[in-house]
């Protein structure tokens, strides 16, 4: 144990980060970072999760961060490894989720000779972070670090910090480390609110579109008090982090995310007011098909920014409109589940099994891409549960997502809807999910293919391709066999051919401790 | 089938990568690339090879380029696709590989929404590119991807061109596409080739230190008759994109790893000489050793830079010193295979069974880092061979490496000596071997740990480590299970406990066509 006059940076930096809250570093280490793991070693009160790729550790940072609403820290290798993490920490800054990067670089004077692993990491990083910082000096980490965790928990976002090795190695002053207080979000101006409630109360249709944080559930029936209130319509982003919804919950309809149906669903909309949304652009640019969705002549406005107060501006606009305290859900009360078709499984049919199958308090990650479009319709009213999507469309963020999720919950099941192509780029996840013995369930859609990509070569006017084309959208030689891939992994797994294995596989899954896998053949 | 006058920018693209040669693609498309997809597959003269994750695309595009000597095109798609693959475009940036990626992104029009998948990719490109483009035209595709040619071949390395989804699908005009001609390499001033052999007559120790292309064998022949003139020695980099050596070709040692053993190679030399090689860095800086290998008072000069005309330049060379045409092989003859314990394996009898077995015009690719020391002491007398390293110290690369390798050239079996590790950061390249039945023989060094990070965690003074180290550097809790991981992407493995079972397992599976994967237990 070193004694406090003997810190060094990487020690001031991991006291920091506890000081501050953070206590979960996922993490992919290497040589330029040792003394930062022996750091995070001297504090058994920090939990260090292995991936055995980035891509893993920064999937699990977003999924933790959605579901615990404070930043876990990463811990990765140079250059290359943070590019390893790049894509998934492209759907986190999508999400807003608070994260903490904390990337090695080489000892500051060893940087000029451009050996071999060195590269530009603070340009790496600038695209995928929304706050980059460099540790100039170990007495001013325990600042730096703060920095970094207020911008993560501010913005709310990616913060990269990049550290020296000789910044971690050297002396530093000792002396404790206060915490930094997180500052409060600015409200909302009075003259917006003022406005929305004007569009609100206009004849013709108005819908509010709703992202972030008002898709938790106590802002969403606030929210569907004021559309009850006025005769708007909500609805939320296409993609999202996170939605609380089910039973007792408010249901929400989400933009369709081809591009006809949701030019057809805002379709005689005047007015979109935005509640930490972005306007509804296409998710891909099509020959002679607009990029924005809304009406031509519609209007787009504002309410509320991800950096602003977003409750507090519900509240009041409620008040301004004179909403009543509670909204009716919709559809009212419990259902029974819906019956499902115990033979063969198609993607229709696995997915109205897992909705009908959830147990209550789940949190759902959903890949499932172009297989999983039944889902969200099937499990509205499924018990309360937790819904997070693919943000950024940054394939390769399910397993991870999961994982992270587990982590941050380790009292509740996660059910991971996982597409078999995208599951793919980061199927490492599945052996930290065994080495953590986490509660989660991953059903993988198995088609053998990138069917989205079908469609698109459809769209294209491709519709009888050859033999590069089919060898770039299909994986069905060989096939992936999921069984021997999670059990490579440390993770046990069934196939399941009917709705009647897979409903009885789920139900087994869900009473036992630990990772189980469905191979979904559909 | 297209008539000319409807081409598209994606068939010109197409059209001009194989009026250039390139007719190898590794790919893992999106929506945005779908043009290109459709336009690769109207041209069954280019290769498409699927990669299930990025890193396997671009680190099987740069063993196809090490070995073919020309670039293979990748199609990644946008940001975070770029993302994925740039820590094997690190490592072959690092090993001047040329390569050609075509980068999708979003029509030209659309980028100002700021979809979901926007991303800077020119600034994600620039850190592990050698060049940075970006398709403008339809019409002036055949030029732009020429210069993405040119640049990949004459560097050589790593060309980015970003294509946006309109420049692809637009109509452009037909004609037919000239190739363009690759620019002779520069000769060496003459100056410098007088000064190298004054420095080479000089009393004192004097080193040429090899990289690149000095380690073909013609050339390292010419270089060893320079040394038996002139009294110099000759080394290796301590990383070589290819060295061709083994029986019938001059043995060339590599500067040691580590530093202390490094200083020591270096101690009483003089003079170095850097003929395509880069001055003699320390992989990492530690604490009180210093950044350069070189003894304190020496002098580097380089002789011949990598864009420079290396074989011209030692032949006039070895004509300033008067060096003989050939110079006699030391050691001389060929051995027979050193004997090899057939009992329990350890990373090093397992490196020296390898070395024993390794058939005739065998391709080594060697990810084993702390794990295989001992392979390249032990193999060279093996039968002629190429040797391939891990060259930017980005991990992750064997495995994609032996894949390229092994789809430029069918007749040869790849031998991917590989440590655990490392391999599951990509270990998805192995479903490609399945699918493309290439001849990959894969020996897994399992010690389930990140052994050469245990070494560094002794470097930098911990010894006995509590539970969060521990959990960051090993991975036995769960063991990774390879068969299961192998079958589970289409490959047949085997497990090997002795020396004998690894012997007789790596002959089988060189008597056989397409990949197999041995776990050799240490």
């Amino acid at each position: 144990m070193t004694t406090e006059q003997q810190s060094n940076g990487a020690e001031r930096l991991c006291e920091t980060l506890i000081v501050q809250g953070v206590d979960v570093c996922f993490a992919n280490p290497g040589t330029s970072e040792m003394h930062f793991v022996a750091a995070l070693d001297r504090r058994p009160d920090m939990r260090c999760v292995l991936g055995l790729s980035e891509g893993v550790v920064t999937g699990a940072a977003d999924g933790y961060g959605r579901m615990a609403d404070k930043p876990a820290a990463t811990l990765l290798h140079l250059g290359p490894g943070l590019a390893n993490g790049l894509a998934n920490l492209h759907n986190a800054k999508r999400a807003r989720t608070p994260v903490i990067n904390v990337v090695g670089d080489h000892a500051t004077y060893h940087l000029k000779f451009d050996a071999p692993l060195a590269s530009d990491i603070d340009g790496l990083a600038r695209p995928m972070s929304d706050w980059v910082g460099r540790a100039t000096h170990p007495d001013k980490l325990p600042s730096e670090a703060a920095d970094a965790w207020e911008a993560a928990v501010s913005m709310p976002g990616v913060a990269t910090l990049i550290l020296p090795a000789d910044i971690a190695w050297n002396k530093a002053q000792g002396g404790s480390i206060k915490p930094r207080q997180r500052a409060a979000l600015p409200p909302v101006e009075m003259a917006k609110i003022k406005a929305a409630a004007a569009d609100l109360r206009q004849p013709g249709r108005t819908v509010l579109l709703l992202g972030g944080r008002a898709l938790r559930a106590g802002t969403l029936q606030r929210i569907a008090a004021i559309c009850a209130k006025t005769g708007a319509e909500f609805m939320a982003e296409t993609f999202n982090a996170r939605i609380e919804r089910g039973q007792g919950r408010v249901p929400v309809r989400k933009l369709p995310y081809y591009v006809d149906p949701a030019l057809a669903r805002l379709r005689g909309v005047e007015r979109i007011i935005l509640v930490d949304a972005r306007p509804p652009v296409a998710f891909f640019a099509y020959p002679d098909k607009p990029s924005l969705m809304n009406e031509e002549g519609s209007r787009i406005t504002t309410l509320v920014g991800h950096h602003e107060d977003l409750a507090d501006a519900i509240e009041r606009l409620a008040d301004e409109v004179g909403a009543a305290e509670t909204a009716p859900l919709p559809g009212g009360g419990v259902k029974e589940p819906p019956a499902f078709d115990p033979g063969p499984l198609t993607a229709d049919t696995a997915c109205a099994i897992v909705a009908a199958s959830l147990p209550d308090g789940a949190i759902v990650t959903d890949e499932s891409v172009s297989s999983g479009r039944m889902f969200f319709e099937a499990s509205y009213n499924a018990p309360a549960h937790d819904y997070m999507q693919l943000t950024g469309g940054s394939i390769g963020i399910g397993l991870p997502l999961a994982t992270g999720a587990a982590v941050a919950c380790p009292d509740r099941r996660v059910v991971c809807l996982q597409a078999d192509g995208s599951a793919m780029y980061t199927v490492q996840a599945l052996w930290t999910q065994a080495r953590e013995r986490l509660d989660v369930t991953t059903v993988i859609l198995s088609n053998r293919r990138y069917a989205i990509l079908e469609n698109e070569m459809a769209n294209v006017g491709v519709q009888d391709y050859g033999a590069n084309a089919r060898r770039m959208l299909t994986f069905d030689d060989p096939a992936l066999d999921w069984i021997s891939l999670a059990r490579g992994h440390g993770v046990e797994a069934a196939r399941a051919q009917t709705g009647a294995e897979l409903a009885d596989l789920l139900r087994s899954s869900f009473r036992r401790r630990g990772p189980f896998l469905v191979e979904a053949v559909i």
